[in-house]
């Protein structure tokens, strides 16, 4: 998918709203488990009922892979599910791989050519070649981890410190240590234009938006980490938004597993319906629609 | 796995050879094909012939991912051989896996439980919260990513030259920036000891290898780019061995492609042997053995 169609899309349903499918076997209604793939039939209902309210899905592939080869055949048969009944909509994979290069091609090839995926979340650490294998598809994403919304964020992503401080006592304040976040969204501008790469930012760390659309003003950033993580999706918009949206904001839990029991998939779309109605309104404060 | 048992292993092999198992369906050999499970096959025969000489394998776990879920299946049926025929020998999940907490802890069960892999590797990226979910089970491994073998280490693992020199300008030298692969080597130890966590730096960074023992000097170094990488064993050995030996030296293309065909599997032994009697030389030396 282009970034044009991903906007359009966003345009039409008045909303920047990704369902986040981390679908654990052991939180969906019980009644599922008669069925030959519960978690297939979890998806299919959950999607069903989600689909006027979001622009694209999420799985969570760790989900699926701590089922082994049973719930990869799950993951399988979910992306072919979206892919056939709403070709239009993004999808991502959140695997968050990265390797030396011609083992990232080959985790390209199962996301992108088995599973035909519009995106794939990737770790930045091992550098351009762990990356630039996923760069060669024509229309698909690299979603490249930058800020993250957990509390490990804070060890490796975000600015040192204490050695910050020790510049300043040496009077050097133009010489700022550059965050290791803001390292990757300057280094891998090299490697591809926001036409293939997206960023991860999370939703928690809202106040690093605006230094981030300062760096990046016209990538399409994914921020997880509204509800069950805490971050406010006003913050996010507030910040982040620009002339395309630029914003694919996730909600996995408080969507998904809103309801234990066999009106979940209605609660799920009920869930997914505030939150559009949410983003509809500040696409329309910002002018996009 | 403990610490005292792979060491052992070391000694009574006289090898701290790991073999990687990157077992690209399109490289291995023709006849192969007929098989149910081409890949299982050509696995199951590399381990009976190699088996004498390496004290770890190492599926690298895309080229298993990048054929759905029928490749799971060869992982799932490789490791379940394994750990049958060979309890004693340690066996790694190249996977670089790592993400919030609720996700790793997904992985964490799909690698350690499902499968009963001894170690994995992760990336360290997301910090403190993405790695502790693998820490908790017992006699289990996390291999963290710090300095890998690839050209793109330079991207971030590295020191900035940049930076440094503009420091040098100033006439700091007390506050040299640490590189991001210090830090991790650093900030991890906080999270368990030797006995739970081993480090990946790449033989093509032997320089460095002197550098790390001065920071880790008893934690076991996973060091993969022997061989089509271009690392010396010779060299990883002479900055990198400690007491209890403390290397797993990777070569993964370079055994298990020797011959692509029918004598694949004794092409690989031979090479493997050759390896082991390096080893086995250095480990006199160094007066392990």
């Amino acid at each position: 998918m282009t970034k044009f169609e991903l906007f359009e899309q966003i345009k039409k349903k008045e909303s920047f709203l990704c369902v986040g499918l981390d679908s654990d076997i052991s939180r969906i209604p019980k009644h599922l488990l008669k069925f030959d793939d519960p978690v297939f039939e979890f998806n299919r209902q959950i999607i069903d009922a989600t689909l006027p309210y979001t622009v694209a899905y999420k799985p969570n592939v760790a989900f699926y892979e701590s089922r082994g080869s049973k719930g990869w055949k799950s993951l399988e048969r979910t992306i072919d599910y979206i892919n056939k009944i709403a070709p239009d909509v993004f999808t991502i994979a959140d695997a968050k791989r990265g390797d030396i290069g011609n083992t990232s091609k080959m985790y390209a090839n199962a996301f992108f050519v088995n599973m035909d995926f519009d995106a794939i979340t990737v770790a930045p650490y091992m550098g351009v070649d762990s990356v630039t294998p996923f760069l060669e598809y024509k229309d698909k994403w690299v979603i490249l981890l930058a800020l993250t919304s957990n509390i490990g964020a804070a060890d490796f992503q975000l600015p040192r410190r204490d050695f910050s401080e020790a510049l300043y006592r040496f009077g050097i304040r133009s010489t700022r240590s550059k965050a290791l976040y803001e390292k990757v969204l300057m280094t891998s501008q090299a490697w591809a234009n926001e036409d293939k790469i997206m960023y991860v930012i999370g939703a928690t760390k809202a106040e690093y938006l605006a230094k981030v659309r300062v760096q990046i003003p016209n990538h399409f950033l994914l921020v997880p980490g509204i509800g069950a993580q805490g971050g406010s999706l006003k913050e996010v918009a507030q910040y982040g938004i620009n002339r395309q949206c630029g914003l694919l904001v996730n909600s996995s839990r408080g969507i998904i597993f809103a309801s234990q029991n066999e009106d979940y998939a209605a609660k799920a779309a009920s869930k997914a319906h505030s939150l559009q109605k949410e983003m509809a309104d500040l696409l329309r404060i910002h002018k996009l629609i």
